[in-house]
């Protein structure tokens, strides 16, 4: 998607250790209307699927997701970090590495929200070694439910997260993959 | 705001302890087009004002900050919980006590995303004792920047933050505002 790429390039910040900043309009400010014209690309590309539930993950996942269901008419459920007392009924949950973080989270999602019924997509921001998105590929099938694809806004092509999800079977659509970045020289190259 | 009020009435179940579960349409299951109403709803009440940015906390104000960002056409920024090594540069910084979680997190925005410049609404999903909207106007004030107004979905209007934070000059509009909650009989009465 040429406007996320652009984006990128004029925003982002290359950092040592593969760590691509892009808080200025993804993750920390949000710039919502972008956000808006990447919901409608997930839509043209999952057009094809039965999809009746977006799933994504606190935080930074949250407000794409659901301005990205504002195109398919469909509720988002976000998985939650560790236990809440306002959570209680039955939880379905799951372990994630998170790489940001350097830790293991627990991850919850109600079985009230997620069942064999659902056709869900998962949205996330980034797509790295792809922890986060098995962590939510598990809780989806740990509710009987069907896995119709995910949706990433960046996906780091040089880690394996997307190439392993892509071989389960699952349809990955990434908006932007990067191919390379140079924290010396601050460029960004693209493959797609 | 009657569709929200219906909405509780319908869908809210209150909990033992002054608890309120709205998950299945606000901060765990999320319905995107209720938001998109409220949304508008904020944009009516705060029409007057200079607004150029909201924030909000992570993790359940996100949905409902950014789909009413769409109608004000400003981004959004979220305060965050804990430190990440994805945030660098100089941080605001504030401790909010969570009544829900029962523990103190330190809550952190960058200085690069709030600045004197900036006329900010505060968008949350729920106002009791008000310790997040507290730690909000603090992280706004210790930017130069100027508070517009605070928009809250669901008011505890038993519980003394609306009160206060009213007290203080700041215009508070929340679209529900609860006077009393039963968890025997599952009665809820509004204010407004």
């Amino acid at each position: 998607m040429e406007l996320l790429k652009e984006r990128i390039i004029r925003d982002g910040n290359v950092k040592k250790g593969g760590v691509l900043k892009v808080d200025s309009f993804l993750n920390h400010q949000m710039d919502v209307e972008l956000f808006n014209r990447m919901g409608e690309e997930f839509k043209r590309r999952f057009s094809d699927r039965p999809i009746n539930k977006i799933l994504t993950i606190e935080a930074s996942g949250i407000g794409i997701a659901c301005i990205a269901a504002q195109h398919f008419n469909v509720p988002v459920v976000f998985a939650k970090k560790a236990q809440s007392i306002n959570l209680d009924g039955e939880m379905l949950s799951t372990k994630i590495q998170s790489f940001t973080h350097q830790r293991v989270y627990d991850v919850i999602v109600s079985k009230k929200f997620l069942g064999p019924e659902d056709h869900v997509l998962i949205i996330d921001d980034f797509l790295a070694n792809g922890c986060a998105v098995d962590g939510l590929i598990d809780l989806i099938r740990g509710a009987g439910a069907t896995v119709e694809g995910v949706g990433i806004a960046i996906e780091k092509g040089f880690q394996d997260g997307g190439k392993r999800i892509r071989e389960k079977g699952i349809r990955v659509e990434s908006l932007a993959v990067i191919a390379s970045m140079d924290d010396e020289t601050g460029e960004i190259t693209f493959c797609n």
